[in-house]
């Protein structure tokens, strides 16, 4: 039986800002990417997520990102590398004593919007992060693009390259997402993403925006958890992807 | 022979901006309070600081503080009991990952700043402190202020307690530090502050402002290390207190 | 016929994060306190909140704030005097860009959250807050709590004080309003809001905690908007005023 | 005779922070390029430097950066156009309160560290800047790289574009600034930048780092001030204009 995971963008709000569905999302997903304050997610939220997240056996996955809270991480940044090998560490190490506490631990790293963008392209960030999740200790797993430098340089280090993929996102014909803006980028009906999540997590395939066929290698389906919409959505996608008899599973 | 610890606040730089002469410092110290994010130190100094500290053998402490970049961490601030112990948890799995990655460990916890006083009578943010302790796990020992409700609580709590001491600070005759601003408040001479560092260290002993003597229990003495003049007059008190038969060693 | 002006707070977002319904409150109010950067509220928002404002020919006022947005600026600080000063200053100086860019321009000053609440009785803040608006020119109105330090020393000062009262809050028999968090605080029906609002803006009384029916001099009510159903019993409230034969009309 | 502006980066603390000697270049340069609290500068600063300046006459321009503290704007960030556009007009407004309150105004923008260099290229971020400086009102002349982005677009919209030189980092033959961190970038004989001075203002040429002769048009001379060495060798270079009969003013 084939197993796949469910991660999702958890606990980023901060202070008095609330955006994820965290509760609700943490019923569905097997994988919580959990944002570790520099581009959301204040200290309590950080442990309540956490706390929420070991509760119900959801693995903790630190979502590093960017130090950008007014621009949520979105914008990309010319971090040097030795810069963001510490703070990519920091983060992790922040997010360690909240798993820790709640009797888990962080068992995976997945950087964050521009963050995640940049390393797919980009060695010299992509090797920052690798260099950043060695520091951190504890040769912990890396989830990101298939084909990204980061994957590459995650496995040459040493470090299981678990590649994700996006039901509601469209592929560009190499394999790369088509950018938020462009039309088409983002996949809303419902429908749509259902039979795609199918596609993707028991053939690993997806039609490109150019209506090619494409191979996309996944372990884990990305699930978005910001609107309640997406929390049913969510819901209806496992549910999809159980009936088809795939096995809904962590990937670590 | 009695053994005195010296302590003292280290990397509290920002960025581009510096402040504690660090290098210099850790070959006076046996204990270093190193900033975690909150009041300064960012992610790159961190590592750098810890790498320094244990190479030399000097201890590592987590020197957290309320989230005030602006302020220094120097203006008392009402922060909720329950944001409080998350954000020293926080700032205490941050520093962990790097003092691990330099060999070390967070050895001990000392509050900064406006916290540090707070902690002295507040009793909700001095338990507040000494729950984040508990939380980010491994029962560290606390630095503080003799007699202060931190010390009292930490004590409660299982944590061992170390009572500081402060050679270049008057003290009230009910043993508390004279303010800041205060006349008299700081100790500059260095005749002075090197008679009160062998008063405290091998006597426990010393004058207030009043003039009356008293006794202060302290098993560290906290050196300051903001300006070059304060790190020649740190090496000056090691040596008056190796000269005077005590031994300068951490407190843990 | 006596005026009331209506006020609330807006543009309290920051980034990626909503909270306050501007577009809907703008439609109710007469007086807007944008968020200026310290405790909510980014460039972009400023300028689009105050764009609508001029629009619809609602005032914008400045909402200073601690610099506090991890605590929503709800945590009182210890700032010194000349750094709040510079702080307030600052807020209304970044306010005024937006203000005049849509042809409109900062009509008066409410402090924000904790600061508010200090400046109730703190001597030293409340003198901060005004000299910071006098520093920034133009002799700005201060939007405050009747009897307090604030207005008392706005007025000094030859600034303007405008007395505000709450709908939704209750009151203690000395005129100040009972703690959020203490039972009975907030008033939440509907109908007893509606008829609070009346009292205060018409015959400028309301009942306090313990029942006694005191005087509340008002010249504007403070609303709520960062829910929708604020913003519905917003409009009720306007709409009870205005069939009471009240004009409901901006204090500058 | 020929007329020359010397302009240094000024007020580049942060809180407990210092960085530039603001005090001493204030008597020697003509333009204060005064940060706005995004790169440093927070607002006690900028109402101190801001009072010095205009003590002594010298030009307030705004440093406006992109949002990055703890990369001391020096890190180049994809900030979307409208963002880029507010956060530029909000500094420039919070700036102007200091300005005016010491008697004088925001006489021009300087853009600071990479967002300096990106709209030397970038089109959407100069063209950013530039609507940025529009909003805020005043119509304020724009220093900058001569053949930049910037200066074109600042031109274009009806804005006097000022060109600046730098005697103390190499060119390329292209007119561009040689990177820092390439060999010999960074000029430091003092004779050498003492030369080059005198060569950029009077005859508005310098010998590019290839070795060849170049025209460089500038009206104003950057100084750096980060360095007790940095005042004493702008200090000479004021000295050594005068000397050879040029005057050293303001360029507004």
């Amino acid at each position: 039986m084939t197993a796949i995971d469910l991660n999702a963008d958890l606990g980023e709000g901060f202070g008095r800002w609330h955006l994820t569905e965290d509760e609700a999302l943490l019923t569905v997903v097997t994988s919580a990417n959990i944002a570790c304050g520099f581009h959301a997610g204040d200290a309590a939220t950080m442990r309540r997520v956490c706390a929420l997240a070991a509760e119900r056996g959801v693995r903790i996955g630190a979502q590093v990102s960017y130090r950008d809270l007014a621009g949520f991480g979105r914008r990309a940044m010319d971090v040097p590398g030795p810069e963001l090998t510490a703070e990519v560490a920091y983060q992790i190490g922040a997010l360690e004593v909240f798993a820790r506490a709640a009797g888990s631990r962080v068992a995976y790293v997945k950087p964050h919007g521009a963050l995640y963008n940049r390393a797919v392209h980009d060695e010299e960030q992509a090797a920052a992060v690798v260099d950043g999740i060695l520091l951190a200790g504890g040769a912990l797993p890396v989830l990101g693009l298939p084909g990204s430098r980061l994957l590459e340089y995650a496995a040459k280090a040493g470090l299981r390259a678990v590649p994700e993929a996006f039901a509601d996102r469209a592929y560009t014909e190499r394999g790369t997402l088509v950018p938020r803006g462009t039309e088409g980028a983002v996949v809303t009906a419902a429908e749509e993403v259902l039979a795609r999540s199918l596609g993707l997590a028991r053939d690993g395939r997806v039609t490109a925006l150019g209506g090619r066929e494409m191979t996309v290698a996944a372990r884990s389906l990305c699930l978005h958890g910001d609107t309640a919409g997406a929390v049913e959505l969510a819901r209806r996608v496992r549910r999809g992807l159980e009936s088809a008899g795939l096995r809904v599973k962590a990937f670590v």
